[in-house]
């Protein structure tokens, strides 16, 4: 059997990982070729075709891949039409894939990548097409249903959780009165800035406040509790999800530019940002120190702290894709299931792509405070364990080294 | 013989490794008391002090104290004044040395902190004192002179320089022309700045353009060099130091301001940032897509990614220190002394701490490149080194474990 395998969407640190899956699985299981779409649907499209088989040439290779953040293939966002008889991007891509003798087509990505795979298998199911169409979950987001948490999430959990211990102790250095607004990546659920819970131990308290997308943001409740904290501790640090919404559901970062503001260059200035956005209304409302912090991309690339867990699961996602078109399975994707939370325990499964695609999973109401200001101890039993353990990157020179195509 | 230790400024990733160093060479040389300032100067005219025989009972506490980033101590800003007889600070400061019957102070810290050396050393020499006042240097900025770099460098060095890989190949992701613009610390040298080079190797061609405080920042060439560029490659990376200035000696991060912006709260908007400035400004003349990341304050406290070398060193120093009050050296700081560049070996030495105060060593013009745009091979000579080697967290619960007061 020959495969095709591409990564789509945002970087995460152990995309690689999944690709190293995929790869691995499918050579072990027989496979004679296995070929890399470059920057996934797109780069097909223009023949951007690549041998892993020929490129994957050495175990080393395999331990430097899984130790790689960031698409190894390239990526895109690229969403395909309805899947229509005759549609001239299908014709192009099942003759493509012909020319290229595939079996199996894999892709590895969030909900458009999972879109994206029920609209092949559906095409491909009505034009009577042998090939099997088979996703790989991946997004630091966490966002997607039907598994019990997705690759990347675990090691962009664990990227937060430590930089949130360091800020934190970073900014206790000083006997001066200081609020820390971190802002956390996630535009639609608040797995992420729930994460910075997960700096709590016996040596740091972690964040005080905790802002969630799935909560309306209250000005006067906030400055409230603020106040309240400042009053009782020298440095107060709030994780704010980049999400954060008012009760009219305007997204914060976009009320932070509303004073018309102009830049150096005569635009409207794009005094973006939640975390600025709180500071200055902490700062103006409250006269008290504050300084926003970006945690940024930084978030989704850092492969120098990925969590072994993760690195692990997703090798595992990538490898149950592979069987799962071994058995002539398409339009699923090979999902976590959670066995067991004492001990951790985590398998894989098969669930229809079509459930997944276009649909999002945010952080369950019932795992937020009730003051919806900071998640629970439910929270911390689920994300918890998907941070356990690392994999040491191999550094050359004083740098990790990674792989390039 | 009894010791006080203090830190004092900005935290690094191995401040806390020089406060091992001065605490273990001290009890090796058979001190009864070491005693540690909290806050340093500040604390200690307030009374707080801790008792750092008490504390480190154990080779684990000091071994999570070598991994623990960010002053142990706590850290302040405090300048002393000028070193008159009869001074209330001083008298003060004297009556509690004497109190805690302290034979030598150690300060670790960058210029502030050997001011308040230099100051204290001649107060000291002036009322007849037999305290010893000896510094040891600390400071991510590298803007010490007298020695050949400083504890703490090297850490946020192999920070920048990792961070900065993972950047790239974040922004490599996408078949899509980006220009993306990272800032970095460094207000007056562009010691760290320059660090963002050491990304280069054989999987990663570094930043396209390195922008520091020594080049005055010329808009026209700029805009050549970087129209250029991204008309070469889909993805141009700059790394711009914070205190980039123009050639009538401004702030870029000052001019970003300057459109008379208001925020949402009818404040003048804190358009604060030369990296989106600079993305501002390719945006706005060359019409290409820019972004801005701030590698923020997470430079100064990433003690999950410190250089083992720094670590070795910021013990040494402090040892270094130790032994000089030992020989009743007061007025000095342990240096780093480079012996020779390959091997890499280096030593430390005693300086004179008031050729230290209040002086700041900046990039040598000859290790930029003619355009003043990038570093040359002279400086990597110089800086590679410092990032050589790591030293592992000790997780639990999948984040470091840090030391806590």
């Amino acid at each position: 059997m020959n495969f095709m395998v591409g990564q789509s969407g945002g970087p995460t640190a152990v995309i690689n990982s999944s690709l190293a899956g995929v790869f691995e699985t499918a050579r072990s299981s027989g496979a004679v070729r296995v070929l890399g779409m470059q920057h996934g649907i797109e780069g097909l499209l223009k023949g951007q075709v690549a041998d892993l088989t020929r490129l994957f040439d050495s175990d080393l290779k395999i331990e430097l891949l899984k130790r790689t953040p960031s698409s190894y293939l390239g990526s895109c966002r690229y969403k395909l039409p309805a899947p229509v008889a005759g549609d001239e991007v299908y014709e192009t891509l099942f003759e493509l894939f012909a020319r290229y003798q595939v079996d199996a087509v894999l892709y590895i990505g969030g909900n458009d990548s999972m879109d994206t795979i029920a609209k092949l298998s559906a095409y491909g199911e009505a034009i009577g097409s042998p090939i099997r169409f088979v996703g790989v979950p991946k997004t630091i987001d966490n966002d997607l249903v039907c598994t019990d948490h997705t690759p990347g999430f675990g090691s962009a959990a664990k990227y937060i959780a430590t930089i949130m211990k360091e800020v934190i102790r970073d900014s206790n250095a000083y006997d001066l009165r200081s609020v820390t607004v971190a802002e956390i990546m996630g535009r639609h659920a608040g797995w992420l800035a729930g994460a910075a819970s997960l700096s709590k131990g016996d040596d740091c308290d972690g964040p005080d406040l905790i802002l969630l997308p799935e909560v309306p943001f209250d000005p006067k409740l906030f400055l409230r509790r603020v106040d309240r904290l400042q009053k009782q501790k020298e440095s107060v640090i709030i994780a704010a999800s980049e999400g954060v919404k008012d009760r009219q559901g305007r997204f914060l970062c976009d009320l932070a530019g509303e004073g018309g503001a102009l830049d150096a260059f005569g635009h409207k200035a794009m005094l973006s940002g939640t975390s600025r956005y709180l500071a200055g209304l902490i700062q103006s409302e409250l006269g008290c120190k504050s300084r926003a912090i970006e945690l940024s991309t930084l978030q989704r690339c850092a492969g120098h702290l990925a969590s072994r867990t993760d690195i692990s699961e997703a090798y595992r996602a990538g490898g149950a894709a592979v069987m799962a078109a071994l058995e002539g399975r398409t339009g699923c994707m090979a999902a976590l299931k959670r066995l067991s939370d004492q001990p951790y325990l985590c398998g894989t499964e098969l669930v229809d792509v079509h459930q997944v695609a276009n649909a999002e999973k945010t952080v369950p109401l019932e795992w937020i405070e009730p003051d919806g200001m900071h998640v629970n101890a439910a929270f911390e039993a689920y994300a918890r364990p998907l941070i356990q353990g690392e994999l040491t990157p191999m550094f050359v020179n004083g740098v990790p080294r990674h792989i390039t195509l």
